[in-house]
């Protein structure tokens, strides 16, 4: 414990593991980096997060994914029709990516491939924003029957970590809006489908 | 330079190099882990390779990429129609990831999320490896138009980056076998459709 730890280090210091996160996972937010980044005095990492490294990594992906939740939200409710929701969601995790160099992904993303056997904690978090994530973008879509319509939804996640994957590498935007294009016409016609032969 | 460099020891050092980067990408590919997984002499990893870590994980992502590309080469050919070519494709994976006991992911992946600014030769391998990859999956199927046949293999690459990240966090197979039933079913339709009305 030590007392210098001046009103908005903790703060800083969880921002500081999300932008090391989204950087390069787990391995690029070690203790000293986070320190470094956020500028706060190194003392202070361990008044605020006693559990060290996993506390504030935890922690930190859950104030992330709060972000992404609205994020994903807020670009799923622009638009009305399945397709246009799905190119209006792909399209803004396009913007995202470009806005952000190409150097930020996922922090779910980079943490899961990082990730190490013992860091069983660690991964239940990973698997159950996921699955939160995963049942939001089910929620904006009706394609006949909940497990179809939640399978599609799990699909458009995948289609999302893989074009973080591939846009870091291509330095491009363009597996979002590959995807995208694919993803929204099989959405309308999945709704078409489900509305012309409900069961 | 040395000499106490066994025979062997190179291609052992490679080996290291692509488990380590498969299970978490050039962070968990140092020269000390490589060494100790390869069980090689210290001194002869600046031997072997004059140039260090770039230039290792360089050659371990061309022998990772060959393996890659036989793999996919062998599930695609396994099948003749476009949907069931796409379901063996995503249940090898699915197989290969359950094997690897969710501990071993794409390398190319991996390296990907881990890119730091400064290693642009590096970045180069990858992009070209992803391009690679996605000509390789579109040059067995014909959706009718080139590049729709592109873009179509473009996105089996991505759901499969994709599936590799969600299989590591969820510790299954499933973000593989929905793909691949959903990708499945769109490539039949998108064949039909171009057997149906040809350019």
């Amino acid at each position: 414990m030590n007392s210098k730890s001046e009103p908005g280090s903790r703060a800083r210091m969880v921002e500081a593991a999300i932008t090391l996160m989204r950087g390069s996972g787990l391995s690029g937010a070690g203790i000293n980096e986070i320190v470094r980044v956020s500028g706060a005095p190194k003392g202070s990492v361990y008044h605020f997060f006693p559990q060290g490294k996993l506390q504030i990594t935890t922690e930190a992906l859950a104030v992330y994914s709060t972000r992404v939740v609205a994020f994903i939200d807020q670009a799923l409710a622009s638009e009305n029709q399945p397709g246009a929701r799905v190119s209006a969601l792909f399209s803004a995790f396009a913007r995202r990516v470009e806005q952000g160099d190409f150097h930020q992904s996922c922090a779910v993303g980079t943490v899961s491939l990082d990730l190490d056997g013992d860091l069983q904690a660690l991964q239940d978090v990973l698997g159950r924003t996921f699955s939160e994530w995963t049942a939001l973008i089910a929620a904006h879509f009706d394609l006949g029957d909940s497990d179809r319509t939640r399978s599609f939804a799990s699909l458009v996640l995948t289609a999302i970590e893989g074009a973080y994957v591939r846009a870091r590498a291509e330095r491009s935007a363009r597996p979002f809006m590959e995807a995208g294009e694919w993803l929204a016409m099989l959405a309308d016609q999945q709704a078409r489908a489900a509305g012309q032969s409900p069961e």
